[in-house]
């Protein structure tokens, strides 16, 4: 091997890089100066008495902060919090500006509303090559029931439950199968199915079918759209809107239509379209609330991220829509 | 306060725990033994000299030998190495029993297919309370692109890019509202047809819907079901399966049915059938294949599981099916 030095720190990194962590900041006061920087080189040491470390470049502008210091604090940031990590790792003048900050012992700044938080006193500062290693003695901690933000290969990431292959799928098909078990399409449909089932009903209260439901949706979203415009906006969904449709919620008096068999005619909700509306978003948003209940919040956002994702990425483009969306499509 | 030690300990391993980390295995070889711990103490030190650190309980019986050799291995598990971990968290006789190893400085065991691996001569052993902290130098290290294994709150994890909310979804509906963004019911229904927009020309070919390509499919994988058993079977999907539609799929040679106009009829795949459902599986596979690399593998497994688990928390129970599959109800 005829690596260069830098070469070799380079993919002494990446492979360090392997190692996921937790994203802390760590703080302190040193003469009358609030100090604080992100560092994800935090670990456990001691249970008693209560002890952590965390290690410092030595190159570092705090690093004859900490040396000096007898306190620091050192918050475990939460999933939501990556602009505070971005934040105290940038050397700026005021990293603290406009935070709303506690004071512990030695007037050490604490952050509010992270996942964990320790208050320490300064036990052993160690030699480590290129770095310093700070023990720190807990004095006192806290800690929040809030999801960890993680840093792993460069980026920052969030921790979920791993998959679990295993769950089954009662009560078909039978025998349990790949294909009823890992097909995408296969558990899109079902799942689709399956959620829609349960705001059935209350669609069905208003005689209302899962396409009728979407272009009420999207009017109450924006309102007046031509039938041609539904269509082009819903086709994506596998949702024909068809004049017939149309004129069936135009019937049961949930929209207004100013024009007739005329894909430029606009539709509009009246008052009861509108108040139902309402009614079935707060009734999709409470299938929704209990969905992400079973399957987790950060998992929920994931799926919803995966979907989006999944969407962009099989974008068929500009539809080719079939020419008319009169009775005759129907 | 009057929290007892007992408590207090409880409830700094529990602050602790907010701290996300990797999983490590750390061996090495003393006495013509082979030792091995499960850590998640580690963490980087020095870049140059590289060094890394982990600490170790000084009540563990593997103190002396590590207070004792000149060299150690530390391994970051990935993803898929949970028994691994297991394993080596265990007392237990000969936990590298059947593990294919490979030895490096000081004979220290090596083991394959983690995500990164350093081998450390011992550099300094520090006081860490009821700890004590190895840093070692890290001689030779590897590593390999794999998802890493997590710990947190006392459970394993795995690390997933966090959502992103504010990927847009092109071309509609307009304005881009919550319904089209963050309804999981639209989310499904759209990814699904999108998906099957993609395999739909290869079902064309065949002049095949997306129930018909369903009933095929399920017939691959258990053969001659009554129409009544299909139905059963497909009815959590939205797919109804008529007389009609599995009549067409005889009538195209796919299928054979040993029975007419009778929900007990049967049907088997024919040669022909069997070779389109051959072909059709290895067409999805692509599709999804191509899924999972832009959404990324850990989060398709992920998406897999939030839906399976979102089946099995929307299972309506024994539906209702229609009273019959002849053609009228068609």
């Amino acid at each position: 091997m005829t690596e260069s030095t830098a070469e070799r720190n380079r993919s002494f990194r990446t492979a360090l890089g392997a190692f996921a962590t937790g994203v802390t900041v760590v703080t302190t006061r040193y003469e009358e100066d609030d100090v604080g920087l992100t560092a994800n080189s935090f670990n456990s040491v001691s249970l008693d008495p209560p002890m952590v470390l965390w290690s410092l470049a030595k190159t570092s502008r705090a690093l004859p902060v900490f040396m000096a210091v007898d306190y620091f604090a050192v918050h475990i940031l939460a999933s939501d919090q990556q602009a505070l990590s971005a934040r105290f790792s940038k050397s700026s003048a005021d990293k603290f500006a406009n935070l709303p900050l506690e004071r512990g012992l030695g007037e050490v700044p604490l952050l509010p509303q992270c996942s964990a938080r320790f208050l320490c006193r300064t036990a052993f500062r160690y030699e480590g090559g290129d770095h310093m290693i700070f023990v720190g003695q807990v004095e006192t901690f806290d800690h929040w029931d809030r999801p960890p933000l993680l840093f792993h290969r460069g980026g920052y990431k969030v921790a979920v439950r791993p998959a679990d292959a295993t769950v089954a799928l009662a009560p078909a098909p039978e025998p349990d199968s790949s294909f009823s078990r890992d097909f995408l399409i296969y558990l899109l449909s079902r799942a689709h199915h399956q959620l829609f089932l349960q705001i059935k009903r209350d669609l069905e209260r208003h005689a209302l079918t899962e396409g009728g439901w979407f272009v009420l949706s999207l009017l109450g979203v924006s309102d007046h759209r031509s039938l041609d415009e539904l269509q082009r906006l819903l086709a994506y969904t596998g949702t024909e809107v068809s004049y017939d449709l149309v004129a069936g919620l135009a019937a049961a008096g949930f929209v207004k239509l100013d024009g007739q068999y005329d894909p430029y005619a606009r539709a509009s909700l009246t008052d009861v379209g509108r108040a139902i509306v309402i009614e079935l978003v707060a009734a999709a948003k409470a299938t929704e609330v209990h969905a992400e209940r079973n399957i987790g919040e950060v998992e929920t956002q994931l799926v919803k991220q995966a979907l989006r994702q999944l969407i962009r990425d099989t974008e068929p483009g500009p539809l080719e829509l079939r020419g008319s969306v009169f009775p005759d499509t129907e």
